[in-house]
């Protein structure tokens, strides 16, 4: 047994059942995984199997980075209180954050986890505006607190869900190969127009109803929606009209900022340079693992929720540790170069998943930006059915040649690529030869 | 300049006022503290000076604990992932927590705040008992999300808040010095009759409306509504009353739990070995300061929750590190014997404040058990008038005397005693002598 192992597997399981919760569900839960550690873009299980690592999208600059223990252990030993008193941690990543976004951006809330933070967003919403209504992307999943569920409809349109509350709007998501309108029938002009206008209809239902949007909420990439790029000039179109109606606009960077995308800081910037919103809500990345997350708003947005009156307090929020460790990813982002591996290993990932595409015809679509990547499985390339229980026995297959996926959106057809971002190109070349193969096993028992 | 201080003070305040949102309020807004580094119970401005530190009740067992550093290096340099993964950190430290609680109390999950704990406690209530209204006591404050500031009369019955919602039921906190019913005119035995008869009054009108209740919740010592000591019998009758009707009773220990009273892990345990809650939530003090909050609960509830189907999946919540932490804090509170100090300093500090009422008017009402103490400060003592510009002053010259000190309450008269666990004898002591000389001062000038 491995020097971090004190149980046996057996026994791990045993007291997971007895004393976690059931709704806490594990990967791979017909042979679940027990991870003891982890290094950059690997992770060991308990017998010293090394697999390769596809879905921590957390772990951003890879796991246990000894520069995030450094400075973990250094400020632990030195001081970690709250935000009400001075310290010079949260000021300088609060500075630095707002520097990485576009000037209207720039007052910061430090909470813990991207559950608080757009829990905040629609708080800062609402007061901004003055208004409820909420327009959500169909198969959205922006967190689990009781205010989030209700904008989610990959959680109030699933079991155990209560479906959608009345102030809020579904629109569909500019999914162009799987969704509403699609590529196969519409040009990119006709789709974009039809997508946003879309969200048109659902602002002016809102008005004619006397209620009226607070706000527009997205992902700028739709993770488990099914790793949906949104197409050019979406942001633009529905932002203006948001806007012209007096809502707001808020990004969901949680699960795809901190340059995932590689090109840009955040997802919402490949929309382009005047595409700004009005809110970002950053998590997941941002500590590698530790929890924090933030909202940052315009200077008018933080004004007019300031002159409610009301306080915001957040005990953990932005405290010196947590600011430390935020500090040191985008340290190392930089240092590493890590968004510039994202293009190199990510281009070259697209490139090979496109080549095996024109092999296997049970890729119907090949999509992604840097180390966000999506492989749209099909029955039929002509009727784009979803190859589910396929994605399931491709994922299961990947696990047994120890390379960890996930597969996600409405069918849950979708592989998921998003790694911590230090994979590398033999990683790709690794994962792209497994990924051929076994294609081709499935292809001979067909 | 300290060399753990980057900036001027001035220049951290110039960036905070920048970069950080006005609603993030300070200490002493007038001329808040720059606080550099800590130890134990004494917290270090930029210049040097040490403070005795009354107010952070987080920083549990002591700042900057080595104990609490050395084990979040360790794992951060193995292994730092979601909950997803089999890991033993997790199990063996639900197992320690369940074996804290009485036994029906055993089924975990894990979360990153007190806020997003009592988040999922009402989630769990409402789909256990498939009913959505509230119990709350008066002046409660149960967190910073939407669904919460619901709940928390501190929030929505003050400025930017927006009155109670129709489903939430506000009972009179059992405030037997200042609240609805009062010592000096009821005995023990009816002040305790009086405020549960509140609850029951309010269950039978949610009853009558054909709601019914889904849960009471309530902080097992009140801290935000003036250090409030339940009466003996409370919650063993109002618990009687919420389950009699069908509804399900929450125990709030986010801030009190973790033995702050010293002869009890938890403070509902104060109330009597038969009085169990169906859910606790604990938080602040689990990590110390690191982001850790759980909410437990039994089988029964967890299972109901697990049957509609809907996975509660929380990212950073129960990881690896946060386990090591709130296994260490809990090694740290037996280790140091934080409950026994407890109990034998906050006795010391009862009796010495009972003096200092003997001596100074303006103390009304001392009240408190272990390392949590509430000085009710009066205008005078038959009317009980609340003496809020002397709490402030007295909080102004405590922090002049580098002792650290706030002051809560509705009124803001309530003096809060609640410091990390480790403070001292000599301490209390030092604390004793300056408030003596304080209260003095304020009689002269009168």
């Amino acid at each position: 047994m491995d020097e971090s192992e004190k149980l046996s597997k057996s026994e791990t399981i045993r007291l997971r059942e007895k004393f976690i919760a059931p709704s806490c569900k594990l990967f791979f839960k017909a042979d679940p995984l027990k991870i003891i550690s982890a290094k950059g873009q690997y992770m060991f299980n308990e017998k010293g199997d090394k697999y390769l690592d596809c879905i921590n999208n957390v772990t951003h600059v890879g796991h246990s980075h000894p520069k995030i223990a450094d400075v973990a252990f250094k400020q632990l030993k030195t001081l970690n209180t709250n935000s009400r008193f001075l310290h010079d941690n949260l000021v300088l990543y609060a500075e630095r954050l707002s520097n990485l976004l576009p000037p209207p951006l720039s007052v910061c809330f430090f909470v813990n986890s991207g559950s608080e933070a757009n829990d905040l967003a629609l708080r800062l919403a609402r007061t901004h505006t003055k208004r409820k209504d909420v327009i959500v992307l169909d198969h959205a999943y922006h967190g689990h607190v009781i205010s989030l569920i209700d904008i989610s409809p990959y959680k109030f349109d699933h079991p155990g869900g209560e479906g959608k509350p009345d102030w809020v709007h579904v629109a569909p998501v500019p999914d162009v190969y799987g969704g509403k309108y699609r590529d196969d029938k519409h040009s990119a002009e006709e789709l974009v127009q039809l997508y946003s206008d879309e969200v048109q209809k659902l602002i002016d239902l809102s008005a004619a109803n006397g209620k009226g949007i607070s706000c527009f909420i997205a992902e700028s990439l739709q993770s488990c929606g099914g790793q949906i790029i949104l197409p050019p000039d979406y942001l633009r179109r529905v932002y203006k009209s948001v806007r012209d109606s007096g809502g707001v606009c808020i990004a969901d960077e949680v699960q795809v900022g901190f340059g995932r995308v590689g090109t840009h800081w955040w997802a919402f910037q490949l929309q382009g340079e005047d595409v700004i919103p009005d809110i970002v809500t950053m998590g997941k990345p941002m500590g590698n693992g530790h929890p924090i997350a933030a909202v940052i708003t315009t200077k008018e947005i933080a004004d007019s929720f300031a002159a409610t009156g009301m306080e915001y307090f957040n005990t953990y929020g932005g405290n010196p540790v947590s600011c430390a460790i935020g500090n040191a990813v985008l340290d190392i982002i930089e240092e590493e170069k890590l968004r510039e591996n994202a293009i190199v290993v990510g281009n070259h990932l697209l490139i090979g998943l496109k080549e095996l595409k024109e092999k296997h015809s049970i890729i119907g679509d090949v999509r992604g930006v840097g180390m966000f990547i999506g492989i749209d499985l099909v029955k039929d390339r002509a009727t784009r059915e979803p190859a589910t229980v396929e994605a399931q026995h491709i994922i299961t297959r990947l696990k047994q040649e120890l390379i960890l996926f996930s597969a996600d959106g409405p069918n849950r057809n979708v592989l998921k690529f998003k790694p911590p971002m230090v994979l590398s190109l033999n990683d790709a070349d690794h994962l792209l030869r497994t990924l051929d193969s076994i294609l081709d096993e499935i292809k001979a028992a067909n």
